[in-house]
């Protein structure tokens, strides 16, 4: 998933970026990092670790420079993951250099091998390595011809943010798979981010989408040039709205919490269900329960209350409430439960674990029934295209249908959005990306290995 | 405000404490403490932090017995609040003792008084040190005799675990005025919790409330015995329900978020508003909103998303976002605000600082209108029995009258509860403490001084 | 053990108390604290930890006054020890005090108990605690004559360092069991501390000792007053010298070093040993393996190199090195010690653990013989004034002789100080206190019990 | 500076470089390292700190595998400091490789360039970097032969550690510059480290030092097999013998300590002082003053005394002692000092600022002559194999005599060994690099750029 910012021509530009990365959260929580050209060299501190733990006033205060890159890293479970934060930097023969990418390369593992055979060196498991290498081997002389030697190497998609001492080039996949917005700072400069909430915390004018295939070059006392790289085929990825952007945010003129209540809606034709309430998985839930609700003519309560302390808790629970893990998190509001029929909603199913312990927890507190909604269609593929889910066979939906999953999580019904209704409820001028749904792997990879 | 534990004949006593403590971290951060007793001696841990950085399975280990009294501490502006953490623990004639004490002692200053001027010295600044000095100096040979003679002395709000080596005592004031509730662990002990969130969350089974003016006695090998110690006059505070217990908590028989949406409904009532949306402020006034849009037959919209990672943000913002600190923790979804009439709704206006923040907030994504409805009355009074309310000078209540406050906060109006709306919404059945909004300072204490 | 310090009339009182603190770490590590008087209110800060890692610039700045006292406490086993650190502040009749003390009290479990019959509370395991309480329950009007009363209840070895809002109090027993000097700092101020090299660290010329049995009055704008509260009967305790007090020190006029160089050459006259070598325990044995080494006409040679970098090593050995845990802190120089006879010198012989352990290694490394040699007499009886010696049981001389010893530590021989040969090092010009040696508990107290 | 290690063979291979790091954590405190391979794969932990802050029983205990590489590195100022800790990791042709380092290749910089122009990019600022890129772009089939050809392209000085997922290779220059010494294990395996302590706390056996120009192979279920990689130049830094090495260790057959004592009698003949005491500057000049004090028949005094609590001090002295920063690590004793000659003793002068302020110091004690003696030749070039000296022109004797240093630094003479004088403490049996002293740059690089 990740979260990418840049920032150029501002007096500020670190605490813009780690602004704007604490906006973006959400998109990655393992590791972040900031590099900071100031037209002699590049600086850069990353670390595992949240946005406000890695920086403070005094590591910030030292990155300077008018020109910043940024990123925030999801949690994987590969055994580099520690070392592996971004941006990347190196040195290379026209110079230093840093890059920051936001997306998944399918061709990533042959383009390794094919560097490799060549007698690369590659020191971590990113596929950032492979961007700086094919820049590195380029014979160009100049970085944006070596900048477009490589992009036409990869292959997937990709939101690239790549720092000379003096410039800045931001580079978007054909597709658009992942979200980009470029604004204006408030102090003249400019910033591109991965979701707009960024833009809108550190006081930015949205300008526009970065345009899928485009390419945007920062250049000192000049306007940021536009030059389209690839022949654009625009699919921005359907999982950004249902699951992963923040509800505030605004993709393709879309804004997240909408669709989201759109959703909700189409899911109450899709698969109606007979109840007293409709309830919220806090907080992922809530947009969608709200049209759940309104499709339905239902009430809709927060019948689940979310534990704002959760942390990370060491304490191995007593044997009483070893069965109760998830009311760690979540809390269940017992009289608004108890001897009523309850829709609970969710974003997605994708392994079935803390949905069946949420439909445990509200049978535990007297619910007459159970019904789980998704207000997104079956996950039966996994994404390649910088969503990290899980493998083929830990998809739940892979296997089972949803009667099946019913039973598996205790359920007196599961029902999902169908894929033309999610297609509805984003609108039907565009093409989305649907590939978890659906296994269309348009930009390569494929649902068995994964690259 | 603050949280107390008591737990009795668990085997694993501090382990529930702890659980307990958690789910009650809401209503005290800035320290906590647990004291155990296992027959012989008492062990006590306490530190500033929350519950979980405090406690680890290192320190709780060590925390043997089967006995646990427990307590969290709301920060405090007092210069002792460093040190000032609980429960209290101290070796006296019968042998060790530990205290932990929830509300607050009307009596205190006058009190303290008299115990220096017989020769006793304080070390710290918690009136639950005079209670331990009252029980230290009686005359009696038994500790519950000496429970008698202290707690007859004491005057205001207090909700006491009372911890010695091999016995514990809960006393509750007669007002009732902090929630206190009792319930079955699952191994066959009892747990004393100030709200029903930390039984449900610690697998207990909920048995009734601690009477108002009760003392209850738990014993090894016997049922807990209970005991009237002074006539009770039942005033459960109406503060308990619009603000500061958790949603999911039932006081008195009532459900606090259910309370919470009759508020919202009321509040249609008492102060209606011609808007197009009704957005309530995250997380504090969802459940009134939902009762306030249902009032008024208007669309309810979480139009502001709260970031979950928050924390302690130490970088100095730019000068840009400088005006824009409340977008650190709220971030509101222009799509919904854009061009429409917005009613916002809290669940209380105390300094009207934050109100004003978000009201700006609203007008700078482009709100046509913004109506602030709060589903509490006018605080125009501080709270001397427990809650942390700022001086009268500084309640902006106390001196402004709503349109004044519309024009400080640049809202095109504000609407409170009415106080006789408040009590339809709780239920006419009940007495209510309602110090903070009608003065009436039935359990000791006034506007001027605080005690 | 712990250490006391106390400025007065200085504009950086706390800074000062800091240096003066650090420079007697040594004194103990556990725990340390400042309190500081501005005249107003006393302000504390105390914690577990070594005073550079419980102070800092942030913590110190907000320690504003011109009178400033300070602990350092020893590591001792006592379960309340976490919380056991000094100064103690409290609040009595008179307002605001806090007390700093090291030494012990004889009389202190039967002035405790007398306390508790009379209603008092104990917050704390330590003594200190009974001197508050007799101030506090003293009569007199003005806190100086209630120093009085409370000082004359006392038995044992005590340095006080009390505070009031405006004023100073230092009271030496009568005995002048631990060190305790005076100097005037260069700002004009004036610092008591237990040893001289405080002194020396923050610039402060050293005046004189403060005398057995006298008090010390600092107020505002006026010279220190001297009162003499007890008949002086002067007993400097002899393991100051030998043991802990820093080799830069000077007590009484006699510098530390030096006595435990002369302790060297009288040990050479009363346990000669025919080796080729004199080879110190670092860094507690090189004075006196000086002087031994000098006294025999032998080198010295710095034989065992002491790891700085030790710290707490978590890690548990492999079985390999299991046996050699004192390497990861010593370790010996191999040429030196291979196939030659080895005098190891040591201050003291307490349990014969680390000794024992010390000849294993220098057997292992191939010496010929290894002869221990101590630089004080046997350590038969535990103190009670003060330093923190195991009980009788555990002390090795109480049940073993030197041969006993020799057999069980695996060397050639041990040989001791005598008592007499320590007087003569000493100097024969004064008496000191020699309990640990001979069981004269002079000030209280006796070997069977712990007070 | 730096430390290096190899383990192979062990069951505990992570523990053992473990202990070997902490043993020769006195050649670099900034960072440490320790990746171990298993067969399969590589893991790698690295990270600023000390080795007893970095590894504990939880990470070490997921470095599984029987054979470790280590690294210990030194503080320097290069701006990439921070991300340059060893041992380096990198996938290649290969498969996995990691390399420690303990060295400086005095051709780094052309090599790089050369590198750099051939399209690879430099993630680090450590010359090991170009090492493995050596590796990887061979043309080789066979490891050993890459490194072969790799180790062919490198001049100055290296001692390297390279690890694949199942070999091990150690690798030290022709002139054996930086010491290396081969050990057998008690478990069986075998230990390579930089000095001998490292063998000594592990309990390993010591076997022979690596010969200079030599490769070790190790392989599983074999014994290593040598290989003679250059025809070998022995000449051993007479640094690591004078200042840097452990007084412990071994090098080349002499005991580090004998030959400080050496020096120092040695330093008698080459600049004696008329004085009434030698004191050594702790614990550096300790060996050197003994006998240089046995040299000049005066006696020998632990005059000053180095505070084993100093770690990081961040609070700004008082004005009274900002002059005495040297007096937080060093403490004089006035009774041995005042009034007398005092000769002090250093093991080298570098820059002359600490030498500066220890002579003040005395002076501030009363000495009534204080004579500088350093048990080293004049400093006079900067090293270029490893050791991290300042410039050529911050080198105190590059542009001062001897006469000039004592003016500067207010001693009353200032000595130095003779180059001649330092030959002979060593021992004429062999040629040693005395670069610093002659600059005789015989292994590449020169005076005046660093490389």
């Amino acid at each position: 998933m990740c979260a990418v910012v840049g920032v150029y021509g501002s007096s500020e530009a670190a605490k813009v970026a780690y602004y704007a990365l604490f906006a973006m959260q959400h998109r990655g929580q393992e590791a972040t990092g900031i590099s900071v050209a100031d037209g002699t060299q590049i600086r850069l501190r990353k670390k595992r670790g949240l946005v406000t733990s890695v920086f403070h006033e005094g590591n910030l205060s030292q990155l300077t420079g008018t020109c910043a890159i940024g990123h925030n890293r999801y949690s994987t479970a590969g055994k580099e993951s520690v070392e592996d934060a971004q941006p990347l930097f190196a040195r290379y023969k026209l110079g230093e250099i840093a890059i920051a990418h936001n997306g998944n390369l399918t061709n990533k593992l042959s383009v390794r091998q094919e560097l490799i055979n060549k007698g690369a060196i590659f020191q971590s498991d990113m596929d950032t390595e492979n961007i700086i290498h094919f820049i590195a081997k380029s014979q160009e002389d100049h970085l944006i011809d070596r900048i477009r030697d490589a992009t036409y190497r990869l292959e997937g998609a990709f939101n690239l943010m790549i720092q000379s001492r003096s410039k800045m080039f931001v580079v978007r996949d054909r597709y658009g798979i992942r979200p980009l917005s470029l604004g204006r700072l408030p102090d003249g400069g400019y910033i591109v981010a991965s979701e707009t909430v960024a833009l809108d915390l550190v006081g930015a004018t949205f300008l526009r989408d970065v345009r899928p295939g485009e390419m945007l070059i920062f250049e000192k006392d000049a306007e940021p040039v536009s030059e389209q790289l690839f022949e654009p085929d625009y699919r921005p990825d359907a999982f950004e709205y249902i699951y992963f952007s923040r509800p505030d945010s605004i993709i393709d003129g879309k804004n997240v919490y909408e669709v989201r209540v759109k959703t909700g809606r189409q899911l109450a034709l899709d698969a109606p269900a007979d109840v007293d309430v409709v309830i919220p998985v806090p907080d992922s839930g809530v947009a969608a329960a709200r049209g759940y609700a309104e499709g339905l003519g239902v009430p809709f309560e927060m019948g689940i209350v979310r534990n704002h302390y959760v942390g990370r808790t060491f304490i191995e629970p007593t044997q009483a409430i070893r069965d109760l893990k998830v009311r760690l998190k979540l809390s269940p509001i017992r009289h608004l439960i108890a001897g009523r029929r309850i829709a609970i909603v969710d974003d997605s199913l994708v392994r079935g674990t803390t949905s069946r312990r949420i439909v445990r927890m509200l049978h535990e507190v007297g619910a007459a029934e159970v019904h789980m909604r998704i207000a997104a269609p079956e996950i039966k593929y996994p994404c390649r295209y910088g969503i990290d889910t899980p493998t083929r066979e830990e998809l739940i939906s892979h296997s089972k249908t949803p009667e099946e999953i019913a039973r598996y999580i205790h359920a007196d019904s599961v029902g999902f959005l169908t894929i033309d209704g999610l297609v509805d409820a984003l609108g039907r001028d565009r093409t989305y990306s649907l590939v978890s749904f659906d296994g269309n792997y348009f930009a390569g990879g494929n649902a068995d290995y994964p690259t």
